[in-house]
């Protein structure tokens, strides 16, 4: 007897993202902030660790829930916690896809959405971006069970306009979810879409504006009627104690969350204006980080000399990508470190 | 279109277990421990609130596998770290749980099995404990797929001898999941059969003995293969860097998990004494938690009165199980509160 799934055994190996140990590099390849989350959120962990860490957490995550519910301007019932937006993904798929199910995703997109299509057995249906990323025009007429879009895109960092994705919640018969996990960095959310649209689900994470990746809170936002059925999918104590009042504190400290925010925006531009100065094009960013190419070059080299150099890029082996450099928006000090191993990498070469 | 599977909106709807803010009651319901974590985790945890909150975890757990490993005398390749054992059993039953695959379990049983059946459309087959909990004979020849064993087993707190497990894992053709939350307050193991037995994975939580359900760390132990293919299914970053480096220091420090799990398992002799006193009679607890009944009398009504004296006990609607509470053992003073409320509302009564 094969112990396990066909499509668990048939599935990629599982390659994380590069984590090296803190501090080893100048990490500009999975989107962290460079800035350290609000000086409120260390003293309530401070205060949490001292009690209550031998009793289980809150499984509904009440408190966080209702704080959220405050800061967006919802109802907490429509509102479900998440151990990263990850999590959340993974709950929604398994609520949602059965198999044989179509799924529908722009692409090229965040890989973990095919993972999970394949663990329900579901059937991918890709649907490309054109060159300028725009929202591919067949993607609302696939009549697929559940379409994922990342908005803004990872890994090209743009962004499609709320009223088309408005315009796609309303054309689709199943369940559209935009994930939002670069929103703060851009400049308009689907959020307030969720009161209209019951088949709409909107992702936040606190891991990248609210820089809190190593604690892992994502935020799912729908109509009750379907928080109630993914509520019944998750893990009883999905989020953990420290976790649940970290994301409070986060939330009630959005002037912390902003000012590193509009840091983030202006570097990138910094960093846009660095890469164009030699010789790469950059997609227009909505995000915390910079898809960029140098006419049809690989760039795969550049990945490796930057590594060498101590800085860590993101290089996409995928098919389509083979000549771009996913950069993140570090802080200033480590872009101007970036931009000058860059110059010295590719300095003499033509574009 | 419908936008939830069928068997998520026939599914019974989420009901939390019971978990009040801290101190507002005596915990006695869900079998956390009463004492604190090692001094010493809380100190690793001061230490790693001031860095790197904002950098994502390692996906693997190196440092938590590592230590894993040297104390249990395992490779790190024999062990996935998951968000609780909750999170572990997910994996597992996505990994290894086909639509229609034959899922067996002796019954009564966590109920959280029999949800992950569902969801994976597997085909649940329950072997009913004979009364004095021993093993059900029928298990070892269905052919399953994937078998669940707690052992020590909840909500009956009684353990099968590792001869017998062993006995179940050579019988069987596919995979035995060994759940051993409750284990370090038993008197054997079945880790060391994980050498020996490939289609064996054995679960430990350090929710229970180690005092910290509140941050969710859970570890598996199975062969490499197996381990390979349940993190091609866990979410990447599914352990965040609090729980990590909490789990480290709580496995450094096994003399304070040891002291407690003694203290406690002095106090459940207590507790049964006591309730055998009040004319209760005891299933041999193996773990923190004692299932008591006063012949076939329901118990609903004690639970119901306990809560409103400020303590809360396990009561399982549950067919079977109707005369029974499920008692988590607790610091001396909290037993002898028990014992002492529970004397006043069953004492003039007769059993």
């Amino acid at each position: 007897m094969d112990t396990l799934r066909r499509v668990v055994r048939e599935m990629a190996g599982y390659v994380p993202g590069e984590q090296p140990p803190v501090g080893a590099f100048i990490k500009l390849n999975t989107n962290e902030n460079p800035y350290p989350p609000s000086p409120q959120v260390l003293e309530a962990l401070r205060k949490e660790i001292e009690k209550g860490l031998n009793l289980y957490p809150d499984p509904l995550a009440t408190s966080l829930r209702q704080t959220a519910a405050r800061v967006y301007g919802v109802d907490a019932e429509n509102i479900i916690v998440g151990n990263g937006s990850d999590d959340l993904l993974t709950i929604i798929s398994r609520a949602c896809i059965d198999s044989g199910d179509p799924v529908a995703m722009p692409t090229p997109t965040y890989t973990l959405y095919d993972t999970l299509v394949v663990l329900q057995e579901g059937i991918h249906h890709y649907f490309p971006f054109p060159p300028d990323f725009s929202l591919p025009a067949g993607i609302k007429n696939l009549g697929a069970k559940l379409t994922f879009l990342a908005n803004p895109n990872s890994p090209s960092g743009t962004a499609v306009p709320v009223t088309q994705v408005e315009e796609l919640a309303r054309a689709l018969p199943g369940i559209l979810v935009v994930d939002e996990a670069y929103v703060d960095f851009a400049e308009e959310t689907a959020l307030p879409l969720v009161a209209r649209y019951p088949n709409l689900v909107v992702l936040r994470t606190l891991s990248k504006s609210f820089s809190l990746a190593g604690l892992r809170i994502g935020l799912g936002f729908a109509h009750a009627d379907l928080i109630h059925g993914f509520l019944k999918v998750k893990d009883s104590y999905n989020v953990n104690r420290l976790s649940m009042v970290a994301g409070c504190a986060a939330l009630e400290d959005l002037p912390w969350m902003l000012a590193n925010r509009d840091r983030i925006v202006r570097t990138r531009e910094r960093l846009c204006q660095g890469l164009k100065a030699l010789g790469y094009g950059v997609h227009l960013s909505r995000s915390n980080f910079v898809l960029s190419y140098r006419g049809a070059e690989r760039q795969e080299r550049v990945y490796r000399s930057l590594k060498e150099r101590g800085i860590l890029v993101r290089y996409f082996d995928a098919p389509g990508l083979e000549n771009s450099l996913r950069i993140t928006v570090g802080s200033d000090p480590m872009t101007d470190r970036l931009l000058e191993e860059m110059g010295s990498i590719v300095g003499g070469e033509r574009a």
